[in-house]
């Protein structure tokens, strides 16, 4: 429950996939505050209970809902949309899977794998394996607004009016400024994450249902390309106290740079930790960053991936 | 002067690119400290009296300067080289230049630009225009091991065995393991910044000379791919007290997602602060981070670019 809530947007009003044509679940005032229940990832195809076999058996038809869409009154395309993240009520549980054919490294892991996490109100670090312990920040994976095109879209990948962003920051407290293509803009929001590292490697966060509170305004003409947000403060501090390991991918391509990166890391965290690869992969996923050091140095580009050392103090 | 160094390599003792046939500057036991005198990137050619006419008079065949090289007794190929980047003394100026034809939007800055810095030894964030106050943090931006490929390979690009890394985290505390593909490794150390983001956007970080203390030590047959690091602490703590203005790029190619996210920041920064977009281009690459928030949303990834708030707080 939120007291400061006009609206409350209820799990059931979610939809898959992004589409214009939708009929908005409410029609707000800018500045208005919304509750918005969100489904995990898989909508409840996976629960608390669930095995590696369920993994095998997603339906893919059926991932990714959102909560919404909302009409703001008076947004129009080249307005942006202003949203406040509020806070969010996260669930107790959550989920990390390899799911085949999906990750950064899918073709070193075409087996399902599943973790199944639980984790306290108090937000203290989850425990991963016997020993690991993977600090919390929950974030909204997905939001955004409905495209210009007409039609349905893939809920799958993000675009200049947001969506699957899966930016690890967009956490409380941050602002976030989305453009705004068709009329009321149209907003959904949900994928909430427990945990992420930037690069979401595995392809999955610790993804958990949760209650989200966000406060919708307009920018008008605010001609904005792409997102932007503003953080009030650090972004790291949960991750950063003990330092990191950090492996590198040199070349002239980002891609295979990250790829090498990431799998570096992998061989570092099963021999100094005792993991199998996919687990430390699923790991990694929930904590590590992909940084990109140096773009500039002909032609051969730096690409870091940044374990914090604080999982395994 | 270093009390507890057991060698000093002076700026005099420097080379251009790297070669294995170059006789060692000094032979050293594992375990020992040097201290390095390094020149900045432009060896000299530029100095806190230089103008932007001395930026496009640049002789390439004589930037990034390493001092080195050394062989440490014992190293072989498929060892790595253990370096603990034990302090930096730096010289109080500096240089960033947007240098034709070189950097991240080198379409977009064909004309030659050039910021002088002053900084105090203390570290206090150095005043860029009237208004901007960047946190400094020394590290070396080239340093490696020669590579087992015969002949002079220019020192632009990093290699595997290291080089022109650019990693803003190869700071005081960290160790740094190197691959070593040649007898004695043949380290050498130069291109010292006194503030870089994570990308060096516009090619040039704060490019200042700086006396370097390492300790050079061996693992033997450690079958490193690729260099990776630890580092004791946090790595952005000058960075992140205020929060961060964060711009994206979004699509199938993290090349142009980085160009993207870099544009809307000097958009940003420009509307915001009244810079020209040259001088927000600069002041980018001297404290602005790139980062991939997420590389697994097939087709479209996103690259974040961070500038810290502090800047201009």
């Amino acid at each position: 429950m939120c007291k400061a809530c006009n609206y409350t947007i209820h799990g059931a009003q979610h939809h898959f996939g992004w589409d214009n044509s939708l009929p908005p679940a409410e029609r707000v005032a800018p500045g208005s505050t919304v509750l918005f229940h969100c489904l995990d990832s898989s909508a409840g195809q996976l629960s608390a209970r669930s095995t590696v076999a369920d993994v095998a058996g997603l339906d893919f038809g059926r991932v990714n809902p959102v909560s919404g869409p909302i009409f703001v009154e008076g947004a129009e395309p080249g307005d942006a949309l202003k949203i406040t993240i509020d806070s969010f009520a996260p669930s107790g549980w959550g989920w990390t899977a390899n799911i085949p054919g999906f990750g950064l490294l899918a073709d070193q892991f075409p087996t399902p794998a599943l973790t199944v996490w639980t984790y306290d109100a108090g937000l203290a670090p989850a425990l991963f394996g016997k020993t690991a312990r993977v600090p919390l920040k929950p974030f909204a994976g997905t939001i955004g607004c409905a495209p210009a095109a007409p039609g349905l879209h893939s809920v799958v990948p993000p675009r200049r009016v947001g969506g699957n962003l899966d930016i690890r920051d967009l956490a409380a407290g941050t602002t976030l400024y989305l453009p705004v293509e068709v009329a009321g803009g149209l907003f959904s929001v949900g994928d909430t994450h427990a945990a992420q590292g930037d690069g979401e490697v595995c392809g999955t966060a610790i993804e958990s249902p949760m209650d989200v509170v966000l406060t919708l305004d307009l920018v008008k003409d605010a001609r904005l390309k792409t997102p932007r947000f503003t953080t009030p403060g650090p972004v790291t501090r949960h991750l950063d106290a003990a330092g990191y390991e950090v492996t590198t991918g040199i070349g002239p391509d980002l891609m295979s740079g990250a790829r090498d990166a990431v799998s570096a890391m992998i061989d570092l965290l099963c021999a100094e930790h005792g993991l199998a690869p996919v687990e430390a992969y699923m790991l990694a996923s929930t904590c590590g960053d992909l940084r990109i050091s140096e773009i500039v140095d002909m032609p051969n580009w730096v690409v870091s991936f940044y374990f914090p050392r604080c999982v395994f103090a």
